[in-house]
C-alpha cells in the first residue's frame, strides 16, 4: 500500500470548500485503489496574513518541501485589497512558486461537449478545442529586479524588470516540447520579439531547442496576434509555451473560451516539486454558500495523481468519472442550464464519488 | 477653402494599396466639401530599410513634424524578419510614435450589424459591442532602459524595463476620462497591480484623476481578468485605458471579436501631433493582389477629419457612407459571405465614393 504525503493549502474565499470537496474524492480513490493519502494543512494568502501576519509563513514552505505534492485552493479577496503590492495575499502564491521552483505552469483548456453551449464562442469555432498553455512561472517581470515605486525630481516613477536567462527559458521550453511530443506534436511559442529583447532571446532558445524535437511542428506567434487567434481558431492549438506575464493573460483567455472556468485544473511543475490548483480565483462573492463548483479542484487532484504519483489509471478513472457525472446532467449553479440537475458543492462531490 | 497638409507613410505589404484607396476617398471629400488636402509621401519600415538603410529616415520625421496629420499604412514583413530587434521595420513605427509624442492610441472596436455573423462570438454575446481601447503608446516596456541581451557568467540574459512616470500615466488617463465623458461615461482601467509596482502606481494615478471626473463610472480590472471579460461580456465595456504592452494585447483581442479586423481604424494622439492607421498589419500574403480591404484605412481618414481637422460633418458623412456601402452588400474577400457582392480594393473604394 503506497503512501503519499500531500500539503494542503486551502487559502481564501471558496478555497477551503473546493479543497475539502476534492479531498473527499481523493480519499475515496485511496479506498478503491488501496493507496494511502496523508494530508496536512498549511496557511497561505489572506488567511495566513490574518493569523500569522504574512501571506507565506515559514512553516508552510517547510510543509510543502516535505510533501510529495501540494494542493492549493485559491488566494486573495477584497478584504486585503488595500495592502501594498508586497504584502498582499498573492505574494504567498508567488512565494511558494519560487520556493518550490515550480517553473512550468500547465493550464489545459478543453471544451467539454456537454458544456459547449456555455462557451461565448460559436459552437463551430470552439468545437474540438483541446490545448495546454505552458506558462513559465518563476521568472519574467513577476520577479525581476530592480522593482518599486521611486521618486525622481519630486515625481513618482514605477519600475519593474522583465528578465529571463537562457537556462530559465530552456527548461520550460523543453518541458513544453516534451508535452507536445506526447500530444498532437504541435507547439506554438508566443513572444513579442519584434519589440522586446527578452523575447528575441526567448525565440532564439526555442529555435535551438526545436532541433532536439524534429517531430514537433513549431510555430511562433506575437502575443497580440496570439490573443486574436485563441478567439478565432482555438481548436488549431495543441501546446502553447510563453513567459510568465504573457502566459497569465493568454491562459485566462484560453480558459474563458471553453465556457467552463469552474472546470479547469492546473499543475505547476518543477524538477522536484509540484503544486496543483484550480484555475478559478477565490470568488469571495459566493464563499461559504456551498455553491462553488468543485470540479476544477477535483480535476487538479487528477493531475496530481498523474504527474506526481504516477497513478495514471486512477487519474484516467477520475477524469472519466467527472465526464460521466456531467453527462448524467449534474450541474453547479455556474454551469446550470434548464433541463439539468442543479446541485451545490456537496451534491456535485457526492455525484462524482457515486460515479467512481 | 481650408488647406490641410498630410504626411503619407505607405509602409510595406498592403500599406501602399490601402493608403492609395483611402486617399482617393479623401480627395473626393475635398471636392465635395471644398477643402484642399495636400499630401506628401515619406518612407517608413521595411521599404525605408531597403531604400535608406534605416526604418525611420530623418526626412520622414521632418515631414511628419511639418504636417497637420500623418496617415500610415502598415509596416513589416517576412523579408525583414531575420534582422535584430533594433533594426527591424517595427522600429520605424516605435520611432515615429516617440518623435511625435503620440501618447494615446485610440482603438475603437465596434460591431457592424451587417457583419455580425463574421464574429467568432455568439451573436447574443457580441451584439451591441462598441468600445474604445485607449492604449498608452510612448512608454512602458516598449521604451524602458536598460534593455538588451547581455552575457552573465557565460550565459545570455534578456532584459527589458517596464517603466512609467506619474506624468506619463496621468496624461493618457486624463484623455481616457475625457473620451469616456463624451461617450457612455464608463471607464475600465486595466493593470496588474496585485503583482507589479508599475501597475500599483498606475492605479493610484487613475484614482487621483477620477476625482476630476465624478460623472464617469470607474472600474479596475486585472489584465488577466480583462482578457476574459472582453470575450465574455464585450458589450459592457465603454472605454478601456491601459499601458502600452497590455494595450497591445487587449486592443487586438477586442478587435478580433468584432469579426472585422479589416474594418478597424486607429488614431494615435499627442498634444500637438496625430497619426492615423488601420489596425490590421501589412498582410504580405495578399500584398499586390488588389484584394486588401481598404475600409480600415478609409475609416482612419474619417478619424483624421474628426480629431485633427475638426471636420465633424465630413467625418460623419464618411463613416455613414461606409456603413451604407456595407448595407448595399459590397464585400472584400476577407468579409465576403454568400449572397453579397464580392469586390477588390478598387471596387470597394469606388463603391464608397459612389455612396458619398
Ligand atoms: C493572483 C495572481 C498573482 C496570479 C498570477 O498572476 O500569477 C493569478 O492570476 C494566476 O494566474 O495564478
Ligand atoms: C508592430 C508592433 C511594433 C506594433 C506594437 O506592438 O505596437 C503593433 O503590434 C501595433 O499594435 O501597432
Amino acid at each position: 500500500m503506497a503512501l503519499f504525503k500531500i500539503a494542503v493549502l486551502e487559502g481564501d474565499g471558496i478555497g477551503p470548500e473546493v479543497v475539502s470537496a476534492a479531498l473527499k474524492v481523493l480519499y475515496r480513490i485511496g479506498e478503491l485503489a488501496g493507496h494511502h493519502f496523508e494530508t496536512e494543512k498549511g496557511l497561505i494568502g489572506g488567511s495566513a496574513i490574518d493569523e500569522k501576519g504574512t501571506p507565506l509563513p515559514e512553516e508552510t514552505i517547510k510543509l510543502c518541501l516535505e510533501a510529495d505534492a501540494v494542493l492549493l485552493g485559491a488566494v486573495g479577496g477584497p478584504k486585503w485589497d488595500h495592502l501594498p503590492t508586497e504584502e498582499r495575499p498573492e505574494r504567498g502564491l508567488l512565494g511558494i512558486r519560487k520556493a518550490l521552483d515550480l517553473y512550468a505552469n500547465l493550464r489545459p483548456a478543453k471544451v467539454y461537449e456537454p458544456l459547449i453551449e456555455a462557451s461565448p464562442l460559436k459552437r463551430e469555432v470552439v468545437r474540438g478545442t483541446d490545448m495546454v498553455v505552458v506558462r513559465e512561472l518563476t521568472g519574467d517581470v513577476y520577479y525581476g529586479e530592480p522593482r518599486g515605486i521611486f521618486t525622481q525630481d519630486g515625481k513618482r516613477v514605477g519600475i519593474n524588470t522583465m528578465r529571463y536567462t537562457e537556462d530559465e527559458i530552456r527548461r520550460v521550453v523543453r518541458k513544453a516540447f516534451q508535452i507536445a511530443n506526447l500530444r498532437r506534436k504541435k507547439l506554438t511559442s508566443v513572444d513579442k520579439s519584434n519589440v522586446l529583447e527578452v523575447s528575441a532571446l526567448w525565440r532564439q532558445i526555442v529555435e535551438e531547442e526545436s532541433k532536439n524535437f524534429p517531430e514537433v511542428e513549431l510555430e511562433h506567434l506575437y502575443v497580440d496576434n496570439c490573443a486574436m487567434q485563441i478567439v478565432r481558431r482555438p481548436s488549431s492549438f495543441d501546446v502553447i509555451v510563453t513567459g510568465n506575464i504573457f502566459g497569465d493573460i493568454l491562459s485566462d483567455e484560453a480558459a474563458v473560451i471553453t465556457g467552463s472556468l469552474g472546470m479547469l485544473p492546473s499543475a505547476s511543475l518543477g524538477d522536484r516539486y509540484a503544486l496543483y490548483e484550480p484555475v478559478h480565483g477565490s470568488a469571495p462573492d459566493i464563499a461559504g454558500k456551498g455553491v462553488a463548483n468543485p470540479i476544477a479542484t477535483i480535476l487538479s487532484v487528477a493531475l496530481m495523481l498523474r504527474y506526481s504519483f504516477g497513478l495514471i489509471r486512477e487519474a484516467d478513472l477520475l477524469e472519466r468519472a467527472v465526464e460521466v457525472t456531467l453527462e448524467k446532467g449534474y450541474r453547479t449553479p455556474d454551469i446550470y442550464t434548464e433541463g439539468t440537475i442543479k446541485v451545490g458543492t456537496e451534491g456535485m462531490t457526492q455525484a462524482v464519488i457515486q460515479t467512481l
